[in-house]
């Protein structure tokens, strides 16, 4: 037996089952962030789980194997090729349509599968090149489901699948559209129940950076993610850190090298001292622009930047999201390299302990920003977007930590005393639904007067507020035994006496008045 | 650029993107019937979408592609192989632990990873032989969302990726809970919208079949599984059909031949006896009973599934549900093989007409059914299950096409006449989504008074039902221009001059009333 392969039932590494409690939490902040996103002109869109890799572009793996981060293979199904100008299949040399198995991926975001079906509508007018840029449609849309990344590393607490909550407007150049993201967040963190000191909305523009790396003489994007990715690390190593790692390298804790860019003395004290002034700040928006319009000086592109955000803030302003609420920070960088203008990340300032006592944090919890060139790589066609996305499962996790987490209350348990009288139980089962009482008969295999321990047991496993025990001689009398399981829990170390805590945990309630007599106890 | 590949924005073949009106209704469908079925008892489980393939057993690829109708791929991460006493790892002859890509399949169903979950929880103790036939613990939950079958003939109006709402009982084998199973899909279509009138729920007992069937000499699996599947055309073929095909074969309509099974003469005409007196009777559930009783004779096991069936019937007769609501019908078998006693049809009674203008039904809407012996595939130890699933999809379909499908109501929206009032816009979106409506303020390309035509457009495209008209000179004034878009649409035809239409639907409101007159406006 030894030398032979087992089947073992398990998870695949990353992924999770979800239990009631976690499912009810999810799903609160799912029905309530969807209901700010409609309450702003937001449709509900959902789109497939699968797509064409090509179409969700940026990964592609080229290999026969998942790659890149992403769950990826060949499509069982051959398909013709299609031509470069996507009007008709493409022919080899004989004349022969040429085939493909061409890539599948799950998704790894709700940002790609969004451009594009958005790629897809307008696709037959950018084909007979009707698709002027600066007039293509709007379409705000938000969108909820499991998004998938194969990481080979797996901090603890993150997952494989996850959910995200996202929503955008594709079509828009204009930045309060950014503005209006700020406001979308903030009301739909309170709505699912954070308070406003228990979040920082921050906010950039990648174009003062970009324009500022501009005047330091950084041109090539490749020279620029660089910088950008070191610079997002300031949180975590600091503008000492930063210092070194664009210049020099430094060591980390566990003393690997950890190599620098080489950017020579002048330029590094350049970016230095344009961190400096933002980092730990306290200043208000109007005087982070302020400072802004004194350090960026001529540069088109950050003079741009400032613009948004002026504009970003005026349409702020009114809108009643003061600046403890909504921060501009100009050392805000985010990962991803497809945004263009404004960035949004929404920070936890909540602390928890963790399981040695040490105050942790959770972190950003929301994150987002405009992506105007994105749908171009299928539509050829600049489209200006924006939107940001809510990390669901990131978000429950805080909750569960700060204590706010769900909590699936059980059902009623109709214990089953005599197995012959089952119709019995059914009809109160009905009566007790139609009374609005969410009701369950002990179908187990502990059916039985002598086996009522083991169903009371699972109606403690349940968290069940109440069970109900009916055998031939209470139906004879016309009665039915309640007990107030949520107050028995309550009291059990109060009153150890077992007599005394039935007696006033179990109640002998008349057949007609048990739904009104349930609802009381439930609803006390 | 006529012989290089292109890229084109699209869909796989057989999936699909659900747009704001579909999932109006998919989630009107999933919350009505969670509702329901928590009120039963059931506690909400969510699984991944992701397997390993062999913890879903039956399908299972043997080839680097996807196989059998199920998206599967090799897992890029390599991990050690379990031993068959799942203790330990395998290991070589050199005593190096033996390491694979495992197969990983997207789901096809909600049951095989339901089976996983509860073997998991119970491995420890199956491995440890502490789990005992017969007290495997309850375990009833709900689940829904999207499952994956790559069919390589797709059907009109079928996918490849579609959305089911599962419950059911793990550790049961009380047929009270299959008869729970009726009560809950009658009160879930209900609650859904449907009529008691717009739907059966048809229910036979596997065991009956089966008994029936050794009665006849055939006692093999794959003998029974081939006659089953004849039987299961009995709707499309009828009788006749049923006699060549269990015989000597037949042609269908376009000439084609079907083989027969080649069952003697007497065994065909013993079968066609039994389906005689049920197909088309209108028996009430005690008349079927007792005519099964008559047909039956000795067999063991038919006797064990009319028993059963006689204990759902005496169940169903206290819950409320009439022989209208739920037949008993013997000729009922159902695809899947892994039922093993109660099975569960819900059919649509409703027509619609297609594109011809001939009369169709939906067919099938839910189904499901007892399947005693799935869990054991990875536990060991046979474990009762029984449950039902709703075809969301295919109900959301049925819906549509007797016109009850969703229609999303667009939001409320406010124009831009003037780009530079951004700030002002945004104040009354605030007051109007704090008043409790959906409120969108146009972001589009087409600001500024000029271009109102289009931004109406996009109103009307997005089923808008009010927008907001504010110029400067308004602003001075302290009014704001309401315009009752959906008035607008319904006297559209009767009203053809502008300006009385204009008139009509165009109010002029102060600033302070705004909110309360767009509410009247909206309730009217």
């Amino acid at each position: 037996m030894d030398n032979k392969r087992g089947l073992v039932p398990r998870k695949i590494k990353g992924f999770r089952d979800i239990d009631a409690n976690l499912n009810e939490l999810r799903w609160n902040i799912i029905n309530k962030a969807s209901k700010v996103y409609q309450s702003y002109g937001f449709e509900h869109l959902d789109t497939p789980i699968l797509e064409y890799a090509e179409c969700l572009g940026k990964y592609m793996p080229d290999e026969d194997t998942v790659d890149k981060g992403v769950y990826s293979f060949k499509n069982p199904e051959i398909e013709p090729v299609f031509r470069a100008d996507g009007k008709r299949e493409l022919r080899d040399a004989d004349n022969n349509v040429v085939m493909d198995h061409a890539f599948l991926s799950m998704r790894y975001d709700l940002t790609a599968p969004l451009s594009r079906v958005y790629a897809e509508r307008l696709w037959t007018r950018a084909i007979k090149n009707q698709l002027v840029e600066g007039t293509a449609p709007l379409f705000r849309r938000y969108q909820f489901g499991p998004v998938f990344r194969y990481e080979t590393k797996l901090d603890p607490g993150r997952f494989r699948q996850f959910w995200q909550l996202d929503f955008d407007t594709v079509g828009s150049s204009d930045v309060a559209s950014d503005a209006e993201v700020c406001m979308i967040l903030s009301d739909a963190l309170k709505a699912i129940g954070l308070a406003q000191s228990d979040f920082k909305i921050r906010v950039n523009n990648r174009k003062i950076l970009k324009g500022f790396l501009h005047g330091q003489g950084i041109t090539t994007p490749l020279q620029e993610q660089a910088i950008l990715r070191v610079i997002d690390k300031l949180d975590k190593i600091g503008l000492r850190g930063i210092e070194f790692e664009l210049g020099k390298g430094r060591k980390d804790k566990s003393g690997a090298i950890i190599p620098g860019l080489g950017l020579d003395e002048k330029m590094v004290s350049n970016f230095l001292s344009f961190f400096e002034i933002f980092s730990e700040s306290d200043m208000n928006r109007g005087q982070v622009i302020e400072a802004l319009g004194e350090k960026i000086g001529n540069n088109e592109v950050s003079k741009e930047g400032l613009q948004e955000l002026n504009r970003i803030n005026s349409v702020l302003a009114e809108s009643g999201l003061s600046d403890e609420a909504v921060l501009f920070d100009p050392t805000l960088v985010r990962g991803m390299a497809y945004y263009t203008g404004p960035i949004f990340e929404v920070e936890s300032t909540q602390f928890y302990l963790d399981h040695k006592g040490r105050e942790r944090r959770v972190g950003s919890i929301c994150g987002g920003g405009r992506y105007d060139g994105l749908v171009k790589q299928l539509l050829g066609v600049n489209v200006p977007a924006t939107g940001a996305s809510i990390g669901v499962d990131r978000l429950a996790e805080l909750l569960t930590l700060t204590n706010r987490g769900g909590t699936a209350q059980g059902p009623l348990l109709i214990t089953v005393l005599d197995k012959e009288m089952m119709p019995e139980y059914q009809k109160i089962a009905k009566e007790l639904r139609e009374g609005g009482v969410n009701t369950e008969v002990y179908y187990g295999p502990n059916q039985g007067f002598k086996k009522l321990k083991k169903q009371l047991s699972y109606a403690d496993d349940k968290n069940c507020p109440i069970i109900i025990l009916l055998g031939s001689d209470e139906f004879e009398k016309g009665v039915v035994s309640v007990r107030d399981l949520k107050m028995g829990r309550e009291i059990a170390d109060e009153v150890t006496d077992k007599k005394e805590w039935r007696a006033r945990v179990q109640h002998e309630v008349s057949r007609t008045d048990l739904v009104s007599f349930v609802n009381q106890l439930l609803n006390k």
